[in-house]
């Protein structure tokens, strides 16, 4: 069958965008070599996109204690629990290449539990799923079981703050029926390839 | 007993923020006559600070078919549903002054499906809920049900964008202890302060 | 819009109400100025109507450790988790009178893990929550936690029934849309007003 | 081991109950053969008995279009819903004695949607399973699909206000842990026993 | 009315089935003195008949610290949870019978955290139920908190693979609306028939 | 870190096991190239084992209307909404295989609604996932449904009983910790290994 759109929404045309956005959307196509479909979906609310990555970079980009792998098994672990198939693919690849690890992301969208991962990032993770699936009930027992596993309050909040984030990024994609690009699907599969 | 801190994180001193956030803080407090307390929380991280209102602008102030009042009541209804105290305090005061209704940001937040409401903003809210609750269920069956009442594309957009948006904003609430200002208890309740 | 009525049930004339029913109803709006429209609606079953507010007046009125305001904690916070806006609101007005406080019921009924209650009030709504919606699961480490924090053996069955009374009641408002009276919404939200 | 207590609360000797409690207990006894321990777990707030039992006569004794079967089969499917077990198993028993069935109880119970029903009876219980587990979602439709079944407004209340009331009576019964009499398990199971 | 089919999907007469499928089927009838309906459903698909029935036997009939009536407790206990007709009614003959106990069934059923059982059953029926509704969160602590009572590794498989085995059987039988026979209602309920 | 077990109970010596058991293995390894984990995990239970594979076999190679992609898309959808990481990963990668398709595995574990499926194959995992996870609520209007999409009523057991099949399986394999094997994960990914 043809392939599906990768919106049920209208794309726009990437010459019609305005200078900062397709400025942006061609710097990710040369690094990448392919223009993550999030960027397209996105784009035909400039505003909102310039806030979305604007919000997206100052999480996932800034300096601080949790690794980038980390901060991307977050957006792994809550990503499926909303069922959000952009989400746990695209980062599922990004997860894959910044752990150098082929299995991670497999693991940690299923059952994090089972993951191949430290007791630390199980309690980032057991925080991240509270955070995304029942965050008013969490409190200050949660806070210092945290802080029992060396994380700082900035890194509480940064935890916090990604499995926010992307509770409102799994809806915006799940809504727009957002399709994630082929190329994720292999992307930090093959260790060489890492 | 003292009153209770704003956040369960440090809050910056005003002087010492950035300058556009300082003056962002400043010019709403000139307009409302107090800092709402969402600004002096998410103040301590500046970019995440400047991605959250330029997003939330850009969701809630664009010119568009839905009212200002059908926004808020999209976010009163769905952080009721999230347990978020910060937000259904804060914007149940926005909502009643938008609406000049007193009444309604009572109703929509405990039961919308009794408030007094049209049948299209019934709608509105039953997807706004569905985006908030379970959006990997969402179907073309969600789109055309809006459809039917009047709502276009761009519509759809938009009350999903809101559910989304704060979908986040709940989160940080919540894990933040984010104290509502005395201010919104009152505010829109008395018709004539309206 | 015009007004819409208190209930999707019928309601009788006060007129032609037993004289024990007329009379309590009377009593009441002599006492409150108006008459909340649970008597109305529930006085078209006379035996019922008795029964419920002899079970109510014996929960809510009797002498006991629980406060007033306790009480009427219990009421709101477990309502509206059962999404009831006629016993939310009504009740929220009666707990903001009982506490002399105008933010409590708001706080209470939204995410009472954020009120500014005292922990012992906090172990107490923990429980009445359990209660409301997982009855099944109370086991005698919920007792023992209750008398942790200074509750009797009465003060237990005071809070269950409470809790179990509403639950009743919730779903008797909901079935028969119980529209709350205009008054409800201010009163206690101004100081003086109490 | 020896037999368990009929309930985690002391139970007043009924010699010393009121006098119209006393009386209606040992009229219970006389008829059935033997004391329900639902009257002997209430009789210890005297008040709170009088209305408990008021309001259950009310609804399950009254004249009305729904049989005392049906009236049964209501509080059966919603008490095991509610894993209530003194419920289940006391008015499994009426049941069985008024459907004049042995094998009625055990099936409404499991799962009524699988019993030996007709169509207007399970139209009944899945209306009173909605309003046992979701009463605030009750609306308009809810009414019309029963009024196709041919049940009157007057019926609606009464399957709403058994599921109501029973809502109340598992919570009371299952945090005292309320023990059902050993007579209830066979009554109505051997047909010459109805 | 005439009596319901046994199931949905269409039964083999006897005479037609292969012969060790046949033979096991008469084998039952002649020891139990009926055959139960679960080996006529499952019997249109002989090698899945076989199948279950050797899984079933490995896991009821085996030796194992488990006795007999613990492992119909697990089905009774997890089978009401997933709401099937055919396995409580069934297995609660089973269980009265093993246990000589004539109440124990209705008990363990409704709910098993009031049944007249051991703090051991109560701690293998907890591990039980999480194995039925929640197998992805067991973890290390649950396996210790199962030693602590004197489970064995072999124990802890057995209870797990037994909830594991009855989540199948119960969809199965909940799927083709598997009837109960009529003989399973008293079975064990007369003390002097075990 | 070095790599963990394969299960949380001891695994067998192949070399130990009964010859049937043994030979499966050894002819599922040369078939493969490797022994998938679920063959060493069930073998300390030869009873066990030889039942599991053969109700496996039985409805994963049996004839039938039903794609083995088909039946794999079941496995896979159901798998997931269980959590559980051996189940979505090994039969993630008989399901590329089966289809010939590298995409479809994720995209069906995550979120089947948005896979690229035909409406037939949609309804198909609609009805799995309902006996997956609300087996008790099916009735006459699911399988007319089916039938509406072309299934006859022997698809309709197929599917019922792969996914009842797999309620189980996944619930072994989240008790035990089943590890899947390296080899899955790659299985099918690149399109010239199919």
């Amino acid at each position: 069958m043809s392939k599906p759109p990768i919106s049920r929404f209208p794309i726009p045309e990437i010459a019609d965008l305005p200078e900062d956005i397709r400025s942006r959307i061609l710097t990710v196509q040369e690094k990448s070599g392919f223009v993550p479909n999030v960027f397209l979906v996105l784009a035909r609310r400039p505003d909102e996109f310039r806030a979305f990555f604007a919000y997206h970079d100052a999480l996932m980009d800034k300096p601080g204690n949790l690794t980038k792998a980390e901060r991307e098994m977050i957006v792994v672990a809550t990503s499926n629990a909303n069922q959000c198939q952009y989400c746990v693919i695209a980062h599922g690849a990004i997860l894959r290449i910044r752990a150098k690890n082929p299995q991670i992301a497999d693991q940690v969208a299923i059952n994090y539990r089972k993951a191949d991962i430290t007791p630390r990032q199980r309690a980032m993770l057991d925080f991240a799923m509270k955070v995304a699936l029942e965050a008013h009930t969490v409190g200050d027992a949660d806070i210092s079981g945290l802080s029992a596993h060396g994380f700082s309050e900035e890194d509480v909040w940064d935890i916090a703050a990604i499995a926010a984030f992307f509770a409102m990024s799994n809806r915006l994609a799940n809504v727009s029926n957002m399709r994630p690009n082929d190329e994720f699907y292999m992307l930090g599969r093959v260790e060489k390839q890492v």
